[in-house]
């Protein structure tokens, strides 16, 4: 849970300080979702009454860029001696923890139209640069970032609910069968699959993309 | 709206129907989200008590699977005898064109633990044999669609907030700006990119990434 993670030391109870506020908004975003961080709602979970919130925030959307700050906060900057695309490949990683870790921050993203924020400036200028040194074109640049954010985003989507499968020793098994069960002669292919059904965890399908996606780069070098 | 995409015609008002309670549910899910739906709040949109949902669904997985049925019979299935990699790209704007159209699928999707339904085992025995045609192995292919799948996930994700973008004649120019603000010692590598912006519409960052994925299938070809 993301508050056994923080690294501040909380207020003691009953002291209302900002990052108690950030603290409890992140829990909240994480459980219930974006749509359930209303004023009224954290400030019911915080034992306080809303108006309290306003002598920290000015409104909702400065709690909002808080969170935002301080999850970025919690980003992991790869090393920055290794090689341009294995950091590449480090940033994306540190990504797709960071997302994993915190959902709150993923349907934040999504519905960002912030300002940018300073951590993630600094991500993007040293994203550019390391491109740039590779000799990648500037349209280049932009849609392999896109690409790779957008697989992120979309293996941090479904690790909710499939990294499950990852523990669960009869998941693949399972699916194997379910699909030999069907009539081979309308499902020749997934008949062929199910004999040599190779299995895959949340994060071996995010190497495989990775690789895939930063193929063209790493021939280049 | 998915309503006036819907080919069925609906059944005079105060009818209950399946179809009614199908649609209904479709509406529910795209403006408010999955946490939306319950059988009360359907009940109430169609305005019946939540009873008479029951005559025509045992409970609501049942409702849930009818809606994933009915977004799935919508997919757009692409000519099939278009080569195999023009294909799989079809398949893939499919995908994308029915998540734009209709996010509750994408919700649906990512939460379904459902049995394999009829169309996506129809599409996915199809995806694995143009697969096996082009001499794709098991291990290869399994991680290039659950990539692409993801990838495709990923555009659908942050389409809703970001389409708005692409009308919008002054957006990236005020993006430019922003980045020609800060500090060029300090970020010299997006200074560089604002001399030379290249903008992307989201169904550019779309192809650009589905080129990048099926790349290593067209230089076989």
């Amino acid at each position: 849970m993301p508050s056994h993670n923080s690294p501040r030391t909380r207020a003691p109870r009953g002291t209302l300080n900002p990052e108690l506020i950030v603290d409890t908004a992140i829990d909240l975003i994480d459980r219930d979702g974006l749509a359930a961080l209303s004023t009224r709602r954290l400030a019911g979970e915080l034992a306080v009454r809303p108006m309290a919130l306003y002598t920290h925030f000015r409104d909702k959307d400065a709690i909002l860029a808080a969170v935002m700050t301080e999850l970025l906060s919690r980003f992991e900057w790869p090393d920055p001696d290794v090689e341009d695309v294995e950091w590449l490949r480090q940033v994306m990683r540190a990504y797709f923890r960071l997302y994993t870790a915190y959902p709150a921050l993923l349907q934040l993203d999504i519905q960002s139209t912030q300002k940018i924020d300073d951590v993630e400036a600094k991500i993007t200028e040293q994203l550019y640069g390391r491109l740039a040194r590779l000799n990648i074109d500037h349209r280049t640049a932009i849609g392999l970032l896109a690409t790779l954010i957008r697989f992120v985003l979309g293996c941090a989507t479904v690790y909710p609910t499939r990294h499950a499968w990852d523990e669960d020793p009869q998941h693949w098994e399972r699916v194997r069968q379910e699909w030999a069960r069907l009539p081979a002669e309308a499902y020749p292919s997934m008949h062929a699959l199910t004999d040599d059904f190779p299995t895959f965890t949340q994060w071996d399908v995010f190497e495989f993309g990775l690789n895939a996606i930063l193929a063209p780069l790493t021939e280049q070098g």
